[in-house]
């Protein structure tokens, strides 16, 4: 699994670090990609990664905010122009896609796919046989959400020679043994699928929150997560002003890593006040508290590789 | 006057090209710029610049695709955050007003300034005691604008030395003359403000057109204009493509030109499909027809000054 932020500012874009977007690659092989959020100029950002368009099939929207959501008509329009036609679902709140289909229609703009909406509620949003995505929200000054990705446990791979020392003849039966079932042998003795298989390897769990105030359910979504991707757009010196704008601070986000027992956190949506020296201490400050806390940067990519967190 | 290009593709965003948008500072003297068009990402390429949002106090759209829109949201919410506090006048096509109103609503924006919007049709858009703009529908796919802009002829100069010749004492009777009065000396003796006065200077005349296929309505807002600027998404190569989609090419924006006997063209809005080598023909073909042609190119500033384009 692997994320590539595109936007890790707040509010507005600066020169390093636009309005909000993540790109998550989930599983190498099938190549789709998830997108979280999508401000002004994520295309523009995108044109300096490898990442096609039209492979991006789900973007869920945390909140309605300019800073997150300015870039989707653009996208949208662009993923047309070069050659997307899959279907692409579009998570968010109540009111996204009533706007996102007026600035299509109003814009003249029609795409070469469907886009499906999915009105966003607290509880799952979606579940196929690989991964569940809950969500749930948080205090922000309007509706926002936060998602927890969780991978289902693989299944366990087949021990092939205790196979075959139990008698297991090559073939067909292995594939059964393999996906779960117990069989039974021409001589009649039964092996079962367990007996054969190492045990389930559990998933990854990767919880990305929208803009938020220190809430419990930033915690609750990032029970024992992998990695959380929380906001901290003030800094400990400027607490009392992050409650008051419906945001977080380096340290709060850091107490919500420490409180779910998370295994790694990434600080997210860092406003333009805090120059590039001033970062250092951001980082140490959070780090004090959680000391596995990176800090997001524009184009910046991590990969999840043997249970660990990996920049690259 | 000064033109400053921040957007000068065609339809989608390119490593080279932003989508549309043109700052143009009319005078030095009172500092407001003039934006055409605003394409995504138009608030990041002004932070390239060192135009401050604020002084933007007038936006022309063309017309509503959105690579002449879409960046619009984000910038006004950006002109309030940085500290914009008077009013914004936006020109442009009817739908443009109730779509800039409900995004604003939706994402929650609230800007420190008022918003005035003006619905383009065909005469006159504006009027003051500098400048008049005039607009006239082009031939697009959808309804799109061309825009003319007219500075009014200035005022002579006092020739000073030949008032005081004719006995005219120094004080507010020069001011009068200055201003087109004729004044009566002490002695009976008349002096007329046209002997004292140098004649009126005219001023330029700048036509900035939107998407358009060659049209005659394009060459009536360049009628005698210092400097044009025309949309060529495509080259002569491709000239039945150009009129199918409604745009124009190299050729037919220098034939615009020199049918309007306009003095200056710059070609805009070039398709991403033209490479860097493909532009020194490109313009060549252009100034066959038309020799005084230039491409615009992202970033790039022209100064009009003493009758000539410069570039900077
Ligand atoms: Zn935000
Ligand atoms: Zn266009």
């Amino acid at each position: 699994m692997q994320l590539q932020f595109l936007g890790t500012g707040a509010g507005m874009p600066s020169k390093d670090r636009n309005t909000s977007a993540l790109a998550v690659k989930l599983l190498e092989e099938c190549g789709s990609i998830w997108l979280f959020d999508c401000g002004e100029a994520t295309q523009h950002q995108i044109l300096h990664t490898t990442i096609k368009p039209r492979k991006i099939d789900k973007i869920f929207i945390t909140h309605l905010h300019g800073d997150h959501i300015f870039g989707l008509p653009g996208f949208l329009s662009s993923r047309s122009f070069l050659g997307g036609e899959e279907l692409l679902t579009i998570y968010g709140p109540k009111g996204l896609q009533q706007w996102v289909e007026q600035t299509l229609k109003l814009s003249n703009t029609h795409v070469t796919y469907s886009i499906a909406f999915v009105e966003v509620e607290e509880g799952i949003v979606f579940e196929d046989s690989q991964f569940i995505v809950r969500a749930m929200p948080l205090e922000h000054v309007i509706e926002c959400f936060g998602y927890r990705i969780e991978q289902k446990a693989l299944p366990g791979e087949l021990l092939i020679d205790k196979a075959i020392q139990l008698g297991v003849p090559k073939g067909p039966l292995l594939g059964k043994l393999k996906v779960g079932y117990d069989i039974t042998l021409d001589d009649g003795s039964i092996v079962l699928s367990k007996e054969v298989t190492s045990e389930l390897k559990e998933g990854f769990t990767v919880t990305i929150l929208g803009d938020t105030k220190f809430c419990s359910n930033a915690i609750t979504l990032a029970e024992k997560a992998d990695i959380v991707i929380h906001e901290a757009t003030f800094d400990h010196s400027t607490i009392e002003l992050a409650a008051q704008y419906g945001h977080a601070t380096n340290t709060e986000a850091a107490k919500v890593a420490q409180l779910a027992n998370a295994k790694y956190l990434i600080l997210n949506h860092i406003s333009a006040r805090f120059l590039k020296s001033d970062l250092i201490p951001f980082l140490k400050e959070a780090q004090e508290q959680f000391p596995n806390t990176f800090i997001a940067n524009d184009q910046t990519q991590y990969e999840w590789r043997q249970h660990q967190l990996h920049e690259l």
